[in-house]
């Protein structure tokens, strides 16, 4: 088993041995991966994780129930507790003692294999390729946002960060029926979502409107007060990036104008999945690179150039 | 007309001539004024604000429209323009080209007279007196918590800051069935809320437990940051204190923990007046004091004494 193992010295692919499954878990053989922020922070000390990294993955289940073995499967990065109180309310996304996959108390997927638990497990539709499936998790972050915010049909939504998770979002909206503006640095990445017929700004001609619903999702730690900024009234700010670092942050517009911000994290992946089935949401575009497993410490680094999207990680 | 004012050099008793209202105001001869904690932060420069300080009061319509004169009244601070789309969608209090009364554009309430628009009046019911009504504006504004948050009953809330809005917002959520906990550092403030069946902690005794709604209403920079981490995954988190500063905030739990901020400023003023006809709300001992206008500048002074309650202004 290969895997791309974090350390105070830093990531190194090692050589471990197989995982066997425990009871109500199954055992996935990585085919694709995918590189996010979040590992990138990681790596360099955010959250305190030492172990593998990982935690968008797609692949096939190679030990555990009958019900799973040899089935193409996704898998939700949570893994709760399933007893205490948080959980018994369905919320364990939130469980207090909950590991999460290749970010807190568990290894993750950039990997030869994974272990996962059944109840994380979603299988992939026949017909969605592995391309596109590993897009879930992120894209169930995109999601998430219509679980937590009403988005009426024609809706101002402006979505600020033209990064990977920001063009999930602004397709997500736009396909909710909202009336998207996005707005990024960088216009090649811009032009995924106008293709798609969304509406876009490059944040250099751009200022702040009053607008209903904001999402911020520009990864900076300036994000936040922008994105404050261009909120109306009443209006609701979705916030989705997590930093290490604490921003000194103006309160008083958010009282003054009665702002309600939502923080977003891990969502839903069965509209997610369906969403990709379906072709609703064009991922294609959103793939800069894919290198084999053997090569994962430079999937990283490509990951981590300014700009960059999504680096794919090869584990056949 | 004797009247509080501020300029650069600081607050002043000047007399000045007096105000006749225009078509649809009514010029109220004040009884009594309350000092609230944003006067003593407009005085040290906060939004900029010249003029006549004062947004509490009440008192009695001594020129406008005939269905008015005589009658005793408190007023709405936010004096909207009414005929631009915010005001249209019934968000008046947000109206971007508002004046606000002793805060922005709009003399206020610390003098002889204000001059307010019509339809910003309440009448006050009979039987409650000057001395209660002059909390109909705070009051309002913890009643704004009701109108943005549905709080379930026996719901659990937690209310950060025994000043004089904190004291005010606990028995408010505590009338709507809530389960509240009060924090403060002050145990003879908390003893007014304990007299009403509320429970109350000190700060230095007091730590964090995930609680489903907090109010922050502490006046302090590090308010923010202990109501987060007293907010459950997926809880509310209500702010209250409008600050000059801007204080560093990881808002890295806000977005782990799906925490949702609602900042919340003025409210509405009939709940506020009908439970302080029936006593549902206890605001004589949040008084501290009462001065006669000739001697507003100390009622300042008194007011921003550490720990201080409610400050009222006599204009007769």
């Amino acid at each position: 088993l290969r895997a791309l193992h974090l350390d105070a010295s830093g990531v190194r692919l090692l050589e471990t041995a197989e995982p066997t499954p425990g009871a109500d878990a199954a055992r996935v053989r990585v085919s694709l991966a995918g590189v996010c922020d979040t590992d990138l922070q990681l790596a360099r000390g955010y959250l305190g994780f030492r172990g593998v990294l990982g935690h968008e993955f797609v692949g096939v289940v190679d030990a555990g129930p009958d019900a799973w073995r040899g089935r193409r499967v996704v898998g939700e990065i949570n893994f709760a507790c399933g007893r205490c109180e948080t959980c018994a309310s369905g919320l364990g996304r939130h469980c207090p003692t909950r590991r999460v996959m290749g970010i807190q108390g568990a290894d993750g997927a950039f990997a030869d294999y994974v272990t996962v638990p059944v109840a994380n497990l979603h299988a992939v539709p026949d017909g969605l390729p592995d391309e596109r499936a590993v897009f879930a998790e992120p894209l169930a972050a995109a999601f998430e946002i219509l679980e937590q915010v009403e988005i009426a049909a024609g809706s101002r939504c402006l979505v600020l960060g033209d990064g990977k998770l920001g063009l999930l979002v602004a397709q997500v909206l736009h396909e909710a029926g909202a009336r998207v503006c996005a707005v990024g640095h960088h216009s090649d990445k811009l032009a995924i979502l106008a293709a798609r017929g969304i509406e876009t700004q490059l944040a250099s001609a751009w200022s702040p409107q009053p607008t209903e619903i904001v999402v911020e999702a520009t990864g900076t730690p300036q994000g936040f007060a922008t994105a404050l900024a261009a909120t109306r009234p009443r209006g609701t700010l979705v916030l989705k990036s997590t930093l290490a670092e604490s921003p000194r942050v103006d309160l008083a517009p958010l009282v003054i104008h009665e702002i309600r911000v939502v923080g977003s994290r891990c969502g839903p992946f069965e509209p997610a999945l369906r969403a990709l089935a379906a072709g609703r949401i064009d991922v294609d575009p959103l793939v800069a690179e894919r290198l084999p497993l053997a090569r994962a410490p430079d999937a990283l680094e490509r990951a981590a150039a300014p700009g960059a999207l999504k680096v794919l990680i090869d584990a056949h």
